[in-house]
């Protein structure tokens, strides 16, 4: 495998974004991450794309097609992939094969997703086609919130977990979401208590504690080490880019305060990476629901088992700790279009380790993304660092 | 890039399947070519599964995930693509380059499509989330019926082409059909007079000029050199598989009368395999409208510009012809589940080249397959041969 490096990134605001489609959001995400990369389209071998629910909500789908026609890059492959909320994460791990085997020098991954046009009911339901639906939702009735919480619950059962660990978590991230101006909730802080006592959604999860409905895109340009040599500026080495397939259902999980596939994943995404969780400086991981990434840190391995809640308590992952969590706000505070979720983590690892972030970490020379897909169907780890 | 093999092939029948779950056929094909291959579900290390509709008609998404769960495959990245007719053919491709790039020595390619269950209106109205919808369907009232009329009627008054033409394609790929027992009109044969006398659909083209609303699903075992000596029986190589893009709306093409993705994917696949169209013994290709057939002759090369019609006219590509095309029937007679049919075009190149098909061709040495998705947004062409 050669060496790949993340050449530019870009992110689109998250939040309400009115009526823009997700053809020009996605076409925004890609143009900008080419003018940050500076390369030209006609450079572009490869497109990868992101997207988990737009022929549900919006009736297109071939949007690889689409929006490679939009960006003017039509001769190589442009592939669509969907692993329901890590469909973005897979989009970038498939374009930084593309370059680690030697299929290409330039690739475009880019994630996108169009969600606050539709009513919370049909989004509740479009979510929902993420389980299986031959044993999954329709069975057991769960939403991803109730399946979440039924993960909290046994937390808190296991390991005396408390719901003020998750409601630290969403302090956390709704203050870092202040200093991003990208964030569907920058300029909207929340305190202590109004968290505390806001309403329950599926107990032991708070409204603060569950990640909002939103649109956006994001994008990265992926290349060899010759190009990025050439294209000059920080080298940001993709050290590691993993996937792992887990169970598609609640009740063929191992375990329920764990994902198998984030353990595999991160895992091989060490191995690869020569470095262990004690070299990671920052993380973005996929906090759809605090508890989320209570149960992260565990199996990335920051912390014990079980030890989740009171590492995030201590103060570990605020932005002045020893490993920032979720600078960005994470998909808590900066939103959640689904397909983009996975490359807006990339987006902000790499502005941090080049030290261009809104709010740079005092530290951040190596950082991890972690995206999830559904139950933990599908994950992609990344490790990334200044070189 | 490692040489490439298929050690193991299945299809389920195509047609109207009843309630069968996507879930089911494609768990169904995936322990077929397993058991083909005589791989067990342990020693396979990628998934990638094709499908197009699923989210749309079933509200299932995040299959790929379900489908590894159901296989009991879940430690590797198990990867779902869209590139909607295109779908199942990206599976495959995805799938051998995983094993050409050294990434595995086992992969497993699924395509599934359950489309019967649903209205007719139901159906075109997905599958026109195929066109680019901020620029395609919705402004021009395009169904692809509609769109490939239009290059038929284009492909009429530029090259005199007839409609004879189209139904020859249309008579010799339902002949076929009739030794294709898991084609959806296997004992459905119909007459020269019928065909003609059919009722127009989009003019030029008639009833037996579409292909039919279907279900079903195929896969292949992709493998290593290694691994398909071990395994043993005959090896066929994967001598190129290209994918490529190209406009997902009509006016952006450049022809009406070629897809420019599939000149493209053809002419890297002879590069890469060494051979050129007139070594291609068999092949199966995307005539989801018999007039994509005429223009699939001439865009692979097997033909000049313009001469698609006379050339199947002249019978070069019937069973007994010089190079048979879609001995299974194509997807006019075996049947069209979207996601599945680039797998099923695998499946009865791969029993030619072993000569275990129903009917074999009577030389079968290197098979071509030609997968479109949409307005040809997204391509992919292999080339097998018996090695």
């Amino acid at each position: 495998m050669r060496k790949v490096y993340v050449a530019g990134v870009f992110s689109t605001p998250f939040g309400k974004l009115g009526d823009a489609s997700i053809k020009s959001l996605a076409i925004a995400a890609g143009i900008g991450a080419m003018a940050d990369a500076k390369v030209s389209s006609e450079a572009v071998e490869h497109l990868y794309f992101g997207n988990f629910a737009a022929g549900m909500l919006q009736g297109q789908k071939m949007l690889a097609a689409v929006v490679a026609s939009g960006l003017r890059l039509t001769l190589g492959p442009a592939t669509a992939v969907e692993g329901a909320c890590a469909s973005g994460g897979i989009a970038f791990h498939l374009a930084a094969l593309a370059v680690a085997t030697g299929q290409c020098d330039i690739a475009l991954a880019v994630g996108a997703e169009v969600m606050t046009g539709s009513t919370t009911e049909q989004v509740t339901n479009v979510l929902a086609s993420a389980m299986d639906q031959a044993s999954g939702e329709p069975l057991t009735g769960l939403t991803f919130a109730g399946f979440f919480s039924l993960l909290a619950r046994r937390h808190m059962a296991v390991y005396g977990t408390t719901m003020d660990h998750f409601a630290y978590v969403a302090k956390k991230n709704r203050d870092n979401a202040q200093y991003n101006p990208r964030a569907q909730f920058f300029g909207h802080p929340v305190t202590w208590e109004k968290i505390q006592q806001s309403r329950l959604i599926a107990e032991p999860l708070r409204l603060y504690d569950c990640c909002p409905i939103s649109d956006g895109a994001s994008a990265a340009i992926i290349v060899s080490e010759n190009v990025a040599k050439a294209l000059g500026g920080t080298m940001i080495e993709v050290l590691a880019s993993t996937q792992a397939a887990g169970p598609a259902a609640l009740q063929e999980m191992d375990s329920l305060t764990s994902l198998s596939a984030v353990r595999h994943a991160a895992q091989a995404a060490y191995e690869t990476a020569h470095v262990g969780p004690e070299d990671i400086d920052i993380a973005e991981v996929h906090d759809c629901f605090s508890a989320a990434e209570v149960i992260a840190m565990e199996d990335l391995g920051f912390c014990g088992p079980g030890e989740g809640g009171p590492y995030i308590a201590s103060g570990s992952t605020l932005w002045d700790g020893e490993r920032p969590v979720n600078l960005s706000g994470g998909l808590l505070s900066k939103g959640h279009p689904v397909g983009a979720t996975g490359l807006a983590q990339v987006y902000e690892v790499v502005q941090q380790l080049r030290g261009t972030a809104d709010r740079p970490a005092r530290r951040a020379r190596i950082g991890l993304t972690h995206n999830v897909g559904g139950t933990g169907g599908a994950v992609v780890i990344n490790i990334l660092a200044r070189t």
